[in-house]
């Protein structure tokens, strides 16, 4: 049957690359109102072709959402796994329009890959998928239960799709959950994401007199706000990169050696020191530089507003001054307790005259997908079979806020992965999809459905 | 010859008033255009009066400067010492004008006090003294040699009198110099400022990775400018209110206990407190409030520019930030000395990804006027004299440029001080003088003169 579907890929490549052309010539731009109608046009677009290859569609129209969710399913395989896909078919904005070689919503085919606003961010990636969906069913039908939840608002981070999760948990349970909507890590790796990091961020408010002072007047008794600031922010993370907030290292989890081993071979320092132009990283010295990125916490300032920031001199003591301060927190961590603990440390950092008062301003929890579940095995021997190249097994630094509504709703085994290349250039001008990429991706979810379906 | 003087002084006071409405009626705002022909007007009804009463006047345009410096002399008493008057004719603009009682240039007599603008800053005082010459010319002459020194660019911190008087510091040599510029520390009492600190006005300039970075792919190992300046600016002044940056206290002279304990008298805690509305004045715990705002240096930081300041969350992590940072400066302290030393320090404070430099933008050396030259003495008792009252001595936590322009210029005893009242509303609109304080301050220039002469 498998055999059968990757045959039917193979020979349909052609009417692939159509459907795919098709698909990107609506500029389904979710965040402008003058593409409203686009958006709603490629919604329906993907509804239709869901619909058509015997799926249950539903488009669903939340509360205060600007675009629907379309939820589809298909459950023919009682007591198999029941696999779901994610993907957007919302793209973001293409300005500079001048940068582009081709118009953005005009796809155009050179040397082997599509130019266009989406290509990769994710229509050719969310297209492999149904395209994979679409050879099953005319071959012998999915070897799983299959579900589609495709959403419109991913380039505004709407609340369509959460709110739809959450609502909805029960009857959307998933035993997977695949999101495709990444990078390999280098061509001819693809990569497997096992863990995400949250988000906490904050404002170190910091109040000294009722007005701005001169400080010809009252330099050397006047509480100075930026000092007091200076003084609180260099005491919340040491030179030696260690966050000093009581608690703020006890629930972090270790992550497995080999894991470590694995990262330290696709993210080195050189690797590093290159992609940010700097003489030297920085942070703790006793972690490997993947480590610090993506298994341990960490703090950063972002900007700090208050007093004179104009050309010149201005001697201005600002009664007031804010900093903008967030800790990347990883898995285990509780967004919440370390807030507890920060707005408590901050008072204890205050000087006599300015007093320090910690404000959330959002979070994102971290995310562990794990390693040890059988679709994590099942979407390496996926990779192996369709691109040849076994997955590296990865972790992100930043947070996926889609992977965070998929784990506390539905709570399945998390597949995080992509087909795009590392030059993409997603949310740029002249975004592009390799075809070989997008064929093969086809095939990695094929063989993914069977080695599910095998492992169960 | 005084009491004739004295006499004609009290005699005149209608004339004076008179005079002083005329001189305010002239909107002479040096700073706008519109009242440029307003300026030059000032300017020559000042030279008038200088002229009329037999003085040699000189009226000096300088390269670049928009109004000239009148320079009036009359050296009749070889053999005695020559006192120099300084004064503006210039005034600040009057906005905001919906705030004004009575029309800005149409000057108001209530109760005893005259509102316009410039009615103490400057012109009431510098009127003061040219009144006080005039009775003198008028009965028997100045018993010294005498000089006025008037600019029109006060308000627009013009070169034009600095420049003058570097250039002509030969042929301009005074023994005394009087600027009277300020105001009563409170009614009843008249002060001497002995000192100015000085300021060194720079900007930490920290310079991380070649372009913004993201702190969920970055953050652990990405140098952070701004986490660096925070260290940074931690150092450079501790939370006891000393500065770190080496040498910086080793030339700082100490005031004489008298000098302390004067200060201490008319700027305590409380009062400070009450200014500045905070609940609790910071600095040097082992130095009375007075001190380190007027005999002690300090450092401030007034404003960090990088990153993100809007509303809402941004999670860059820039590439480079700049602090603006000021340091007041105390007598003997050396401005380039300290701004090497501070270069140097802030090279031992950078973190391995981020450099740091101090870039100076500004500098103005601190003046010590002294408290032990006979004119000050001869001040003392003209106050006395005049107004009734024994004047303290005090310093000014700020710099006044043209006190430094005179100190290096013509290196005089300088009296400062000032004929004004704390609620004379100086730079804001409602700006008075009055009648009374303008009266005296012209018998207290007729007794000063007296007792230079006399004192010689």
């Amino acid at each position: 049957m498998l055999e059968n579907q990757l045959a039917a890929a193979r020979a349909g490549r052609e009417q692939a690359v159509a459907d795919l052309l098709e698909f990107l010539a609506i500029p389904s731009v979710s965040s402008l109102l003058a593409h409203h109608a686009d958006t709603r046009r490629a919604c329906a677009w993907t509804a239709d072709r869901l619909r058509r290859m015997g799926m249950e569609v539903e488009i669903a129209e939340l509360p205060g959402g600007r675009h629907p969710v379309i939820s589809a399913q298909w459950l023919g395989r009682p007591g198999q796994p029941t696999l779901a896909i994610y993907g957007h078919y919302d793209v973001q904005p293409p300005d500079p329009l001048d940068e582009w070689v081709t118009p953005p919503f005009q796809p155009a085919v050179r040397d082997g890959r599509v130019y266009a606003r989406g290509a990769c961010d994710n229509k050719g990636q969310v297209l492999a998928g149904i395209k994979a969906a679409e050879h099953a069913f005319s071959h012998g039908g999915p070897p799983l239960n299959l579900r589609f939840l495709i959403e419109g608002e991913e380039e505004i981070s709407g609340t369509s799709l959460p709110r739809f999760l959450r609502e909805n948990s029960s009857r959307l349970a998933s035993d997977y959950v695949l999101i495709a909507d990444g990078e390999f890590t280098a061509p001819s790796l693809p990569n497997l994401l096992t863990g995400l990091r949250g988000l906490l961020y904050t404002e170190i408010v910091a109040e000294g007199a009722a007005a701005d002072l001169h400080s010809g007047i009252f330099g050397g008794v006047a509480p100075n706000p930026l000092n007091t600031l200076a003084h609180a922010l260099s005491a919340l993370k040491g030179r030696d990169g260690r966050v000093t907030i009581p608690g703020f290292y006890d629930a972090v989890a270790a992550p497995a050696p080999e894991e470590i081993e694995s990262w330290n071979r696709v993210r080195d320092e050189g690797t590093l020191k290159r992609l940010m132009a700097v003489r030297a990283l920085e942070g703790e010295a006793d972690r490997s530089p993947a480590e610090r990125t993506w298994s341990r916490p960490t703090l950063d300032v972002h900007g700090i507003i208050g007093g004179f920031i104009g050309e010149g001199t201005k001697t201005v003591i600002p009664a007031r001054a804010r900093a903008k301060v967030s800790m990347r927190l990883v898995p285990r961590q509780d967004p919440a307790a370390i807030f507890e603990s920060l707005a408590g440390y901050v008072k204890q950092l205050e000087t006599p005259g300015v007093s320090l008062t910690a404000v959330k301003l959002s979070t994102a929890p971290p995310v562990l997908a794990g390693v040890d579940h059988p679709g994590i095995a099942a979407a390496r021997r996926a990779f192996l079979k369709s691109y040849g190249a076994e997955p590296v097994l990865v972790r992100e630094g930043g947070s996926v806020p889609v992977t965070v509504d998929f784990q506390e709703a539905l709570r399945p085994h998390m597949i995080i992965t992509g087909f795009g290349l590392p030059d993409d250039a997603l949310h740029s001008p002249n975004e592009k999809m390799d075809l070989e990429q997008y064929h093969l991706g086809s095939e990695m979810v094929l063989n993914l459905m069977a080695e599910l379906s095998a492992s169960h």
